[in-house]
C-alpha cells in the first residue's frame, strides 16, 4: 500500500504556529487543528508544546522534552495526572545525575514519557557506568518535528520528531517518534523506530511510561491484563500481591508498589490491557506489540493527592530494575549496527460500560485457558 | 486593613519592558521606574534583569536567578560586591553538583541571594542524600513575576516572583518572594512566604545571604549586633574570635572566617544588625524577624580584591553547616502540609554619622543588660 | 608597527547577521563575507554559528561553544570529521560531569576545540578535586564577539571572542580567543591570550584539539613532525609504536592509540607538523609556538566510519593525562596574578604534491641532525 500524504514542518524557531484543516486539505473532514506554542517563565522558559485536536480527542506533545505527551482529553476523560511538578520543565534546568541519579524526577509529570534508550531503569552503577533513572530520552529536545497527514481516508494525522541520543564512543541512536490519530478518533497511537547508527551491536532499553490519575484512577479502580506471570518488584509490593489489580484511594504513607507482568498476546503478538474506573463506565485500553515490548510493569503510586496520586502502565523491553540486574535476567535486548527496532502502542479512551465490557471480553479471550502464575515473592536477588 | 493596589504582570517573554509612574498612577509621587531588560552573550545569555528605581534607591532583581538582588545603589553607597564572577550567570550553565557540590560558586555575585529552601548549607552527604552548597533556590528561574503598587500612600512598590522547588517524591515547595520599597525610601524590604504543598511535614532551611564590599567594607569597618552568643565556625575562625566584629583590609591568604551568632530581639522578635564603614558615616542597617530567622552568620571573606573582598551578613533558619550537622543541633525547622512560613527582612542605607549613631543606640537598647557570650572554640564536633 | 583597523560587534542577540566586503571597506579585495546564523531544534537550539569566507577558505566558528571551529573548507579539502554527534550541541544540554566526567563527549564534533584552561586532560580525581575530561572552555559561551579587520594589506580578518572561566574561590581566567585569516589565504591562524585575573599564581592547561577525518585521513595517510621523543600513551599504543606515524583505514575494534611527542622547534620556538594524505597530494600543515605549547599529542582513533574515524593533532601545554599525573611530570605550567600567556597556532591547507614536498623539506630542516628517540613503553607509572 502506498499512501500519499502531505508534510508540514513545525517551525521550532517561531513563537506560535497553527495548522488548520483548510491548510491540511481536510476541511469538513477534520474539526480540529494542530497548534504550537511557547512557554515562558520559571523552569518552563522556552519549552515548545504542540496541541493536537482531532475533533474528539486533544493531546499535547512536548518536543522540547523528547516528544512526550503531557496529557490527553476526550469527553470527560483525562489521561494524565496531577504531579507535584507543575511546570513543563525545560531540560536545561534538569541535572539527570542529581540526587544519586534521580534528577529525572525534577521534570516528571507527563501522561506518557519514553524511558531509554541507552538505558531505562533504576539508577545506579552498572559495571562502572553510573546510570540515571529512566535514561535520557525524555529530556532530549526533538528535531525534525513535522506533521504528516494522509491524503486518503481516514486521513491519519501523524506528528513526528527525532530524538537523537548520541555520545562519542558510547551511543549512536536515533529514535524517530510518531504519535498519530485520525479525525474523530477516541485515542492515539505510538509508532516509534529506533535505529543504531553505530558500528557495533549494543544494548538498548525502552519503557513507555504512561501515567494515570483521576478520573480513571480512584478507589476500587481496576487493572486488567491477560498475563502469564506477575511478580512483585520488592518485598513491599509482595505484601499486597493479593490485591495487585485493585487500587486504593489516596493513601497516606503508601509510597509505591510495583508489579512485573509477563503479558499474553495473540498470534500476531498483539496484547491488550485496561485501566477501568470504579464504576466500570470509563477506562483506557492499551494495545501494544509484544515482539519488541514483551514486558509490562504496573506502578501503583496511590499515595496522597498532594504527593501525586498516580498509577503507571508501562509496556517495555524489560522491567525497571537497574540494567545490571536486567542483564542478569536476560531482559536487555541488543540492536546491531544499522538495525532498527519498531515499537507500537495504542491507547483508546473508553467512555461507557459497553466499551468497558467489550474490552474485558477481549482481554478474557486473549487469556483464554492459559494459566496465570502469581508469584508472592520478588524474583530479584536479595543482594540487590 | 485592606489596601487596594494595582498589579502589573512583567512580560518575561519580551526583550524589554518599562513601567513608568504615569502608567502606575503615581505621577508626581514617584520619580523613578521599573524596567526589565535581557542580557546577551557569554554565560548570561537570556538572563532577565529588573531594575527598580524608587527615586532615591535603585536595585536590580534577577528573576532568572530566583529573584536575587544583584546590587543596590543609594547616593554614594552601593550594597553589593565585586565578585570574580562578573557575568550574571544563567542557571542553564551551572551544575550545582560540580566540584563536589560547589557549583553554586560559578554564579555567586549577588548582593542578596536566598539559600534554600530544601537545604541551604554546606555540601556533602546527609543520610545518603548528596546536598549541594546553599541549595537550589538561587538558581531556579521565577515565574508569575509581577509588580504590585499600593494605591494609598506611601504607595509601596512590590516586586513579586514565584520560585518553585518541586521534585516528585522529594520536595513540593513554593516560595513567593517579595521585595518592596516606597518612593524615596533609602532601602528595601523582603517579605517572603514559603508554602509546603506536599502531604507531609518536611524540613526546610533558608539563608538570606547578603554580601557587602566597598564602600561599606574596608579596613576597620565594623559589624554591630545585639547578641546572646557568638561562636567561631571552625578553628581558623576561632583564632581571631577576639576581633570578630572588626574587618581587615584586603588581605592575602586570608580566605574566610565565619562566626555563628544568636541575636537578641525585642518583644516582637525584631532585631537589628549593622555594617558600619571605618569612618562611621556610612552603613547598612538590617532588621529581621527572629521568629523564623533566629540565627545569623557573619561571613568574613576579606581576602584580596581580585579574589572577591566581601563580607556576608546572613539571617537564617540556622547556621551554614551541612544539614546533617544542623539537624543534630536542632536547627533544622519543619513545615507541615499546607503550612506557610513568613520571612521578613529590611535593609536601610545609612548615609551620615547621625544615622549610624542612632542605629548604634538602637542596637544597644536591644542588647540592654543582657549578657553576650563569646565562645572561643567551635561547637562543631571534631569529626565534622 | 601600529595597524589601524575597523571593529564590528557581532550582535549575539539577533537571529542572523552579515558583514560584507563593502561594509568592511574591502570591496574588490575580499571576495567573501562573515555571517552569523542561529540553529534551532534538537540539542542545537539557540546555538550561534559564524561562517567566515575569505574567498578561498571558509570556516565556521561557534561562539556558543567557546569559539570552537567546527570545520574548514578549502578547495576539495575539508578539515574536520564525521562525528557520531551530528548536532552542534548547546552547552545547556551537556553535563560535563556525567559518565564519570566524560560528558564532554556528548558535544564533541569540532575540527578544533580548545581543552582547558583550568584543566585539560583526562577525567578523575586530582587531590580531592574531580576533573572532567578536557575541561570547561569548549562548553562556555563566548561574549564580546567581534570582527576586527586591518585597514592595511593584507587586510587580516580577525574574529575574537572572550571565554570567561570564573568560579569564586577556584579560578578567574579570561581567554581572549582570536582566529584570523587574510582574503584569499588557504588557512587560518589562532592567536589566544590567557589572563589570570585572580590574586594568586595558579595552574593552567590548554590543548588545541584539532581533528581530521576524510579526505586527509585514510589508509596510509601519514603524520610528519620534527621530534625529540615519542612515547606511547599506554600499553595499547606501545603495541604499535613501530607504525605510529602511519594510519590504518577504518578498522573495527581499533578504538584509539595515543602518542606523546616532544617536538623540535627552530631558534624562534616555531615548529611545524603535517598530516599528509596517502597519495601525497593533499595535507594540512600546522605551525605552533613551543614557548607556550611545548608538547604535542597524536590521537589515532581510526575505528570505523560510524564510530567516528578521526585523528587528533594536539599542540598543548602538556599531555592529556589527568592533571595529577601531569603535575608529577612537571608538565603543568603556572600563571601569576595579572599575567598573560599567549598561544599561537596556524593551519595551512596543502593542495598539491609540491606543497607537500616543500613542507616535508621544511620539517626535515627542523629536525636537521638532531636525534629522535622512540620509546617503546609508556612513561606513565603502572598504578595510573
Amino acid at each position: 500500500m502506498s499512501t500519499s500524504s502531505k508534510t508540514f514542518t513545525v517551525p521550532l524557531d517561531e513563537e506560535n504556529w497553527i495548522l488548520t484543516p483548510v491548510e491540511a486539505g481536510l476541511d469538513g473532514t477534520w474539526l480540529g487543528s494542530i497548534q504550537m506554542r511557547t512557554l515562558h517563565g520559571g523552569r518552563q522558559e522556552g519549552v515548545k508544546v504542540i496541541d493536537v485536536d482531532n475533533g474528539v480527542t486533544t493531546f499535547s506533545v512536548v518536543p522540547t522534552r523528547g516528544m512526550s505527551v503531557h496529557s490527553v482529553h476526550c469527553g470527560d476523560v483525562t489521561l494524565g495526572w496531577e504531579s507535584p511538578v507543575t511546570d513543563i520543565v525545560h531540560p536545561a534546568y534538569i541535572n539527570l545525575d542529581s540526587r544519586g541519579g534521580l534528577g529525572w524526577l525534577d521534570g516528571f509529570n507527563e501522561w506518557m514519557v519514553r524511558c531509554g534508550t541507552e538505558f531505562a531503569g533504576h539508577p545506579g552503577d552498572d559495571n562502572g557506568h553510573m546510570l540515571n533513572l529512566h535514561g535520557k530520552a525524555g529530556n532530549i529536545p526533538a528535531s525534525a518535528v513535522e506533521v504528516v497527514i494522509d491524503n486518503d481516508a481516514p486521513h491519519r494525522i501523524r506528528l513526528r520528531g527525532l530524538v537523537e541520543e548520541k555520545t562519542f564512543k558510547f551511543v549512536n541512536y536515533e529514535l524517530l517518534t510518531e504519535v498519530s490519530t485520525t479525525p474523530g478518533e477516541a485515542g492515539l497511537h505510538f509508532s516509534d523506530v529506533l535505529r543504531n547508527l553505530g558500528a557495533y551491536e549494543t544494548e538498548y532499553q525502552i519503557i513507555y511510561h504512561t501515567n494515570f490519575g483521576a478520573p480513571l484512577l480512584g478507589e476500587n479502580a481496576t487493572f486488567l491484563a491477560p498475563f502469564k506471570t506477575v511478580t512483585p518488584f520488592d518485598d513491599y509490593a509482595a505484601k499486597d500481591i493479593g490485591s495487585w489489580t485493585r487500587y486504593l484511594g489516596p493513601t497516606r504513607e503508601y509510597g509505591e508498589q510495583v508489579y512485573c507482568v509477563e503479558p499474553y498476546a495473540d498470534a500476531n503478538n498483539q496484547t491488550l490491557v485496561m485501566l477501568r474506573n470504579a464504576d466500570g463506565d470509563r477506562g483506557a485500553a492499551m494495545r501494544f506489540d509484544t515482539t519488541t515490548l514483551p514486558y509490562f510493569t504496573l506502578w501503583k503510586n496511590t499515595d496522597t493527592l498532594e504527593e501525586g496520586y498516580v498509577t503507571g502502565l508501562e509496556p517495555a523491553t524489560g522491567f525497571p530494575y537497574n540494567r545490571s540486574i536486567e542483564r542478569r535476567f536476560n531482559r536487555v535486548p541488543r540492536i546491531g549496527s544499522g538495525e532498527t527496532r519498531s515499537f507500537s502502542m495504542s491507547v483508546s479512551v473508553l467512555s461507557d460500560s459497553a466499551a468497558i465490557k467489550a474490552t474485558e471480553a477481549e482481554i478474557s479471550a486473549l487469556q483464554a485457558d492459559r494459566p496465570s502464575q502469581i508469584n508472592s515473592v520478588s524474583a530479584t536477588p536479595p543482594s540487590d
